[in-house]
């Protein structure tokens, strides 16, 4: 991985990792303290949303923050990172995030790898991860051109709202998606599952990305095409 | 509609599109997860809000990211908008905003399209809805003058917290109310109720549009008159 | 009221009004739709949380702001305002308050005028009063000598925390003690028990004047006095 | 303590006290009103995040606003504050904290001095409170590099997410957990189990302190190294 600073993976590894201590940390205490799932719900989506404001804040000027290879895989084929690039930047992702499922394990003195029994599959979930990464791409590009200091916002605000619109709690993530198999908790999603989810996420991310560079073309945006 | 770019266009139409999506989507969410209504409406309230933040900061700079005929109206009757450019915003919010309601039920699996049975009607409820609509568009109009780079956190912290003060949960917004006509689920309304909010809306929005003419004037808000 | 002109009575009795409209109303919703006493608060913090940040941005450069005669009590010391338009403001602060609760009876369709029978009395309350004034002003200052823009975030999150850390419930402000002597609901005050929290609240924002003075004193603020 | 400005002392005091103020007081409001520890939880970390934003805000041009032995510790090690200075603010912060048990107590009309007898012990605990610590401190470094203006966001959404993701629902801070000590309610931990608690978070701060020395390098953050 010549050319790419150790300091970019490794903040792309710790940041996703520390998204994903995040998703299934918070998940796990939610369901030992209360019987109602929307409650549950709401205690994992409300402390992903802020932590994303976090890692983004915080990160975003070592390696720009993707933390999720769908967003890597946007700027790609916006040919803003190169192939191997953008490689080396899912893998790490894959790995730090996989690594943050063992450390909220540990944290949760629970066995450190698991195997999700959580079925999440069908049409309409996949639909739902499209939409979500859909829309999650969208905002990043937009943010990135109009607003880029509110980015981190923009994130955090989307995703803890998309638990809720999307029938999928809007994984949108490949990364997180892989990582959430390995706990068989309230955010966990069984193994054979993960392949749509991560599809269907590549998907919405690469359809959001053509899709905003048509919306957000400057030149034209007043010619009325 | 010529000399209206399609980018415009497209923007309110998905701006509307995804707040319905969000608005629809969250309550179904909801509704399957917990029998407690305030955690319902807040499990709608909180993403609503969020979704508002994220949505105007990202399209804002495309179309004004009015989202709404009633803000739509207000910036008519101030003549910063033509009134074909106004029937065309309004056309593509209803248009994006019923489309948002059909895509939430995809991706929870129900039928495209359903007729609300939720009865929302009566003079306390017409009262809410116009207190709604003056405040959002009061807020709307003092954000532009004061804070332009606030107005996304001020339309998503009103509308949220005006979802608890209202007896209607603030719908304030006529494409969102016709958009909620065609879901049988918590963010329902009864067709039949749909043009008393209407009307209720957008009486609040133009008294908004007077009084802030008054309470914002510049040239003589120091003349004690 | 010569000299001071109409604009900031209104914006003052506007303010004061929504207000006092955020916390009755949104404390009647709680109140319907579940009987879990902790989530009824939290359905009423949020709500008031938010429109405090909401209405401070809006009507902050009209007429300051206050809402609230605690806070212009610490201006009036401070020698920042004259004792005729405190007492001015301090009128229209109660009058706009009590207009609030009255609305949000009418939006919900209950009487107009009600009495509230709900003790909050006793040195342990008149304590976290002024505790929660104290610390309200003392925000409000520091927040205007060293980040203005962020007062309005400042005050909405001190008193969405303060409902939570105070046995009150933090009213923290004379003009909405009143207002919520005239609701028999969630947020109401038996009007006995009123004069206490007033004269608490004063006290809490007087004693928050002169230590912000001391603490926030720049000439000396490196010479370890 | 000469050389350190009392105002310096006062603003450390204040800051941790009405910390654990808002710390302790939640805690005991939210186990009064409801049963659902999830809630409890949820009405805890909430306004323990929102006083954070406003207490960094407010008091940090005054004295820095660490409020917190771990983070003074991560100064003194990166040496932009001396052993003396450090010592001084870790007494006035742990002074003011259990000050904050007292008034929390008073407020809410219990004993004043109360011992804890809730049990929070064990690897996994302390891997917890290593964690946040070190999350916390790595948060802080980054938001001072990177965006000064956004360090109070980042340290109140990062503990109100901390809440969740570690099973020690994240202390992160020697003084609050000394003074948490003191009071046999919601938030407490038994004294005997403080000293397990201070060293991982000490710990924690400390690696913290030393990986973003490395990651936040500026002179070769593209070299590749």
């Amino acid at each position: 991985m010549q050319g790419i600073p150790i300091r970019h993976l490794a903040s792309e590894a710790l940041g996703t990792g520390l998204l994903v201590v995040t998703v299934v940390g918070s998940g796990i205490m939610a369901e030992r303290l209360t019987d109602d799932v929307a409650l549950q719900l709401l205690c994992n989506a409300l402390p992903t949303g802020a932590i994303l404001v976090v890692l983004i804040t915080a990160l975003g000027p070592v390696s720009g923050a993707h933390f999720n290879p769908a967003v890597t895989l946007a700027f790609l084929i916006r040919r803003e990172i190169s192939g191997l690039h953008a490689l080396a930047f899912a893998i790490t992702q894959v790995a730090g995030g996989v690594s943050g499922t063992f450390l909220a394990h540990l944290m949760f003195a629970q066995p450190v790898i698991q195997a999700s029994t959580t079925v999440r599959t069908g049409g309409a979930m996949w639909l739902a991860e499209a939409v979500a990464a859909f829309g999650l791409v969208l905002v990043i590009l937009a943010g990135i051109r109009q607003r880029p200091e509110a980015v981190p916002w923009l994130v955090g605000l989307f995703i803890g709202a998309a638990y809720w619109f999307t029938s999928s709690t809007s994984f949108a993530n490949p990364a997180v998606a892989i990582a959430r198999g390995f706990t068989d908790s309230f955010s966990g999603i069984r193994p054979l599952d993960v392949p749509g989810f991560v599809a269907a996420e590549l998907v919405g991310a690469v359809v959001a990305g053509l899709f905003a560079h048509w919306l957000f073309a400057r030149d034209n945006a007043s010619a009325g095409s």
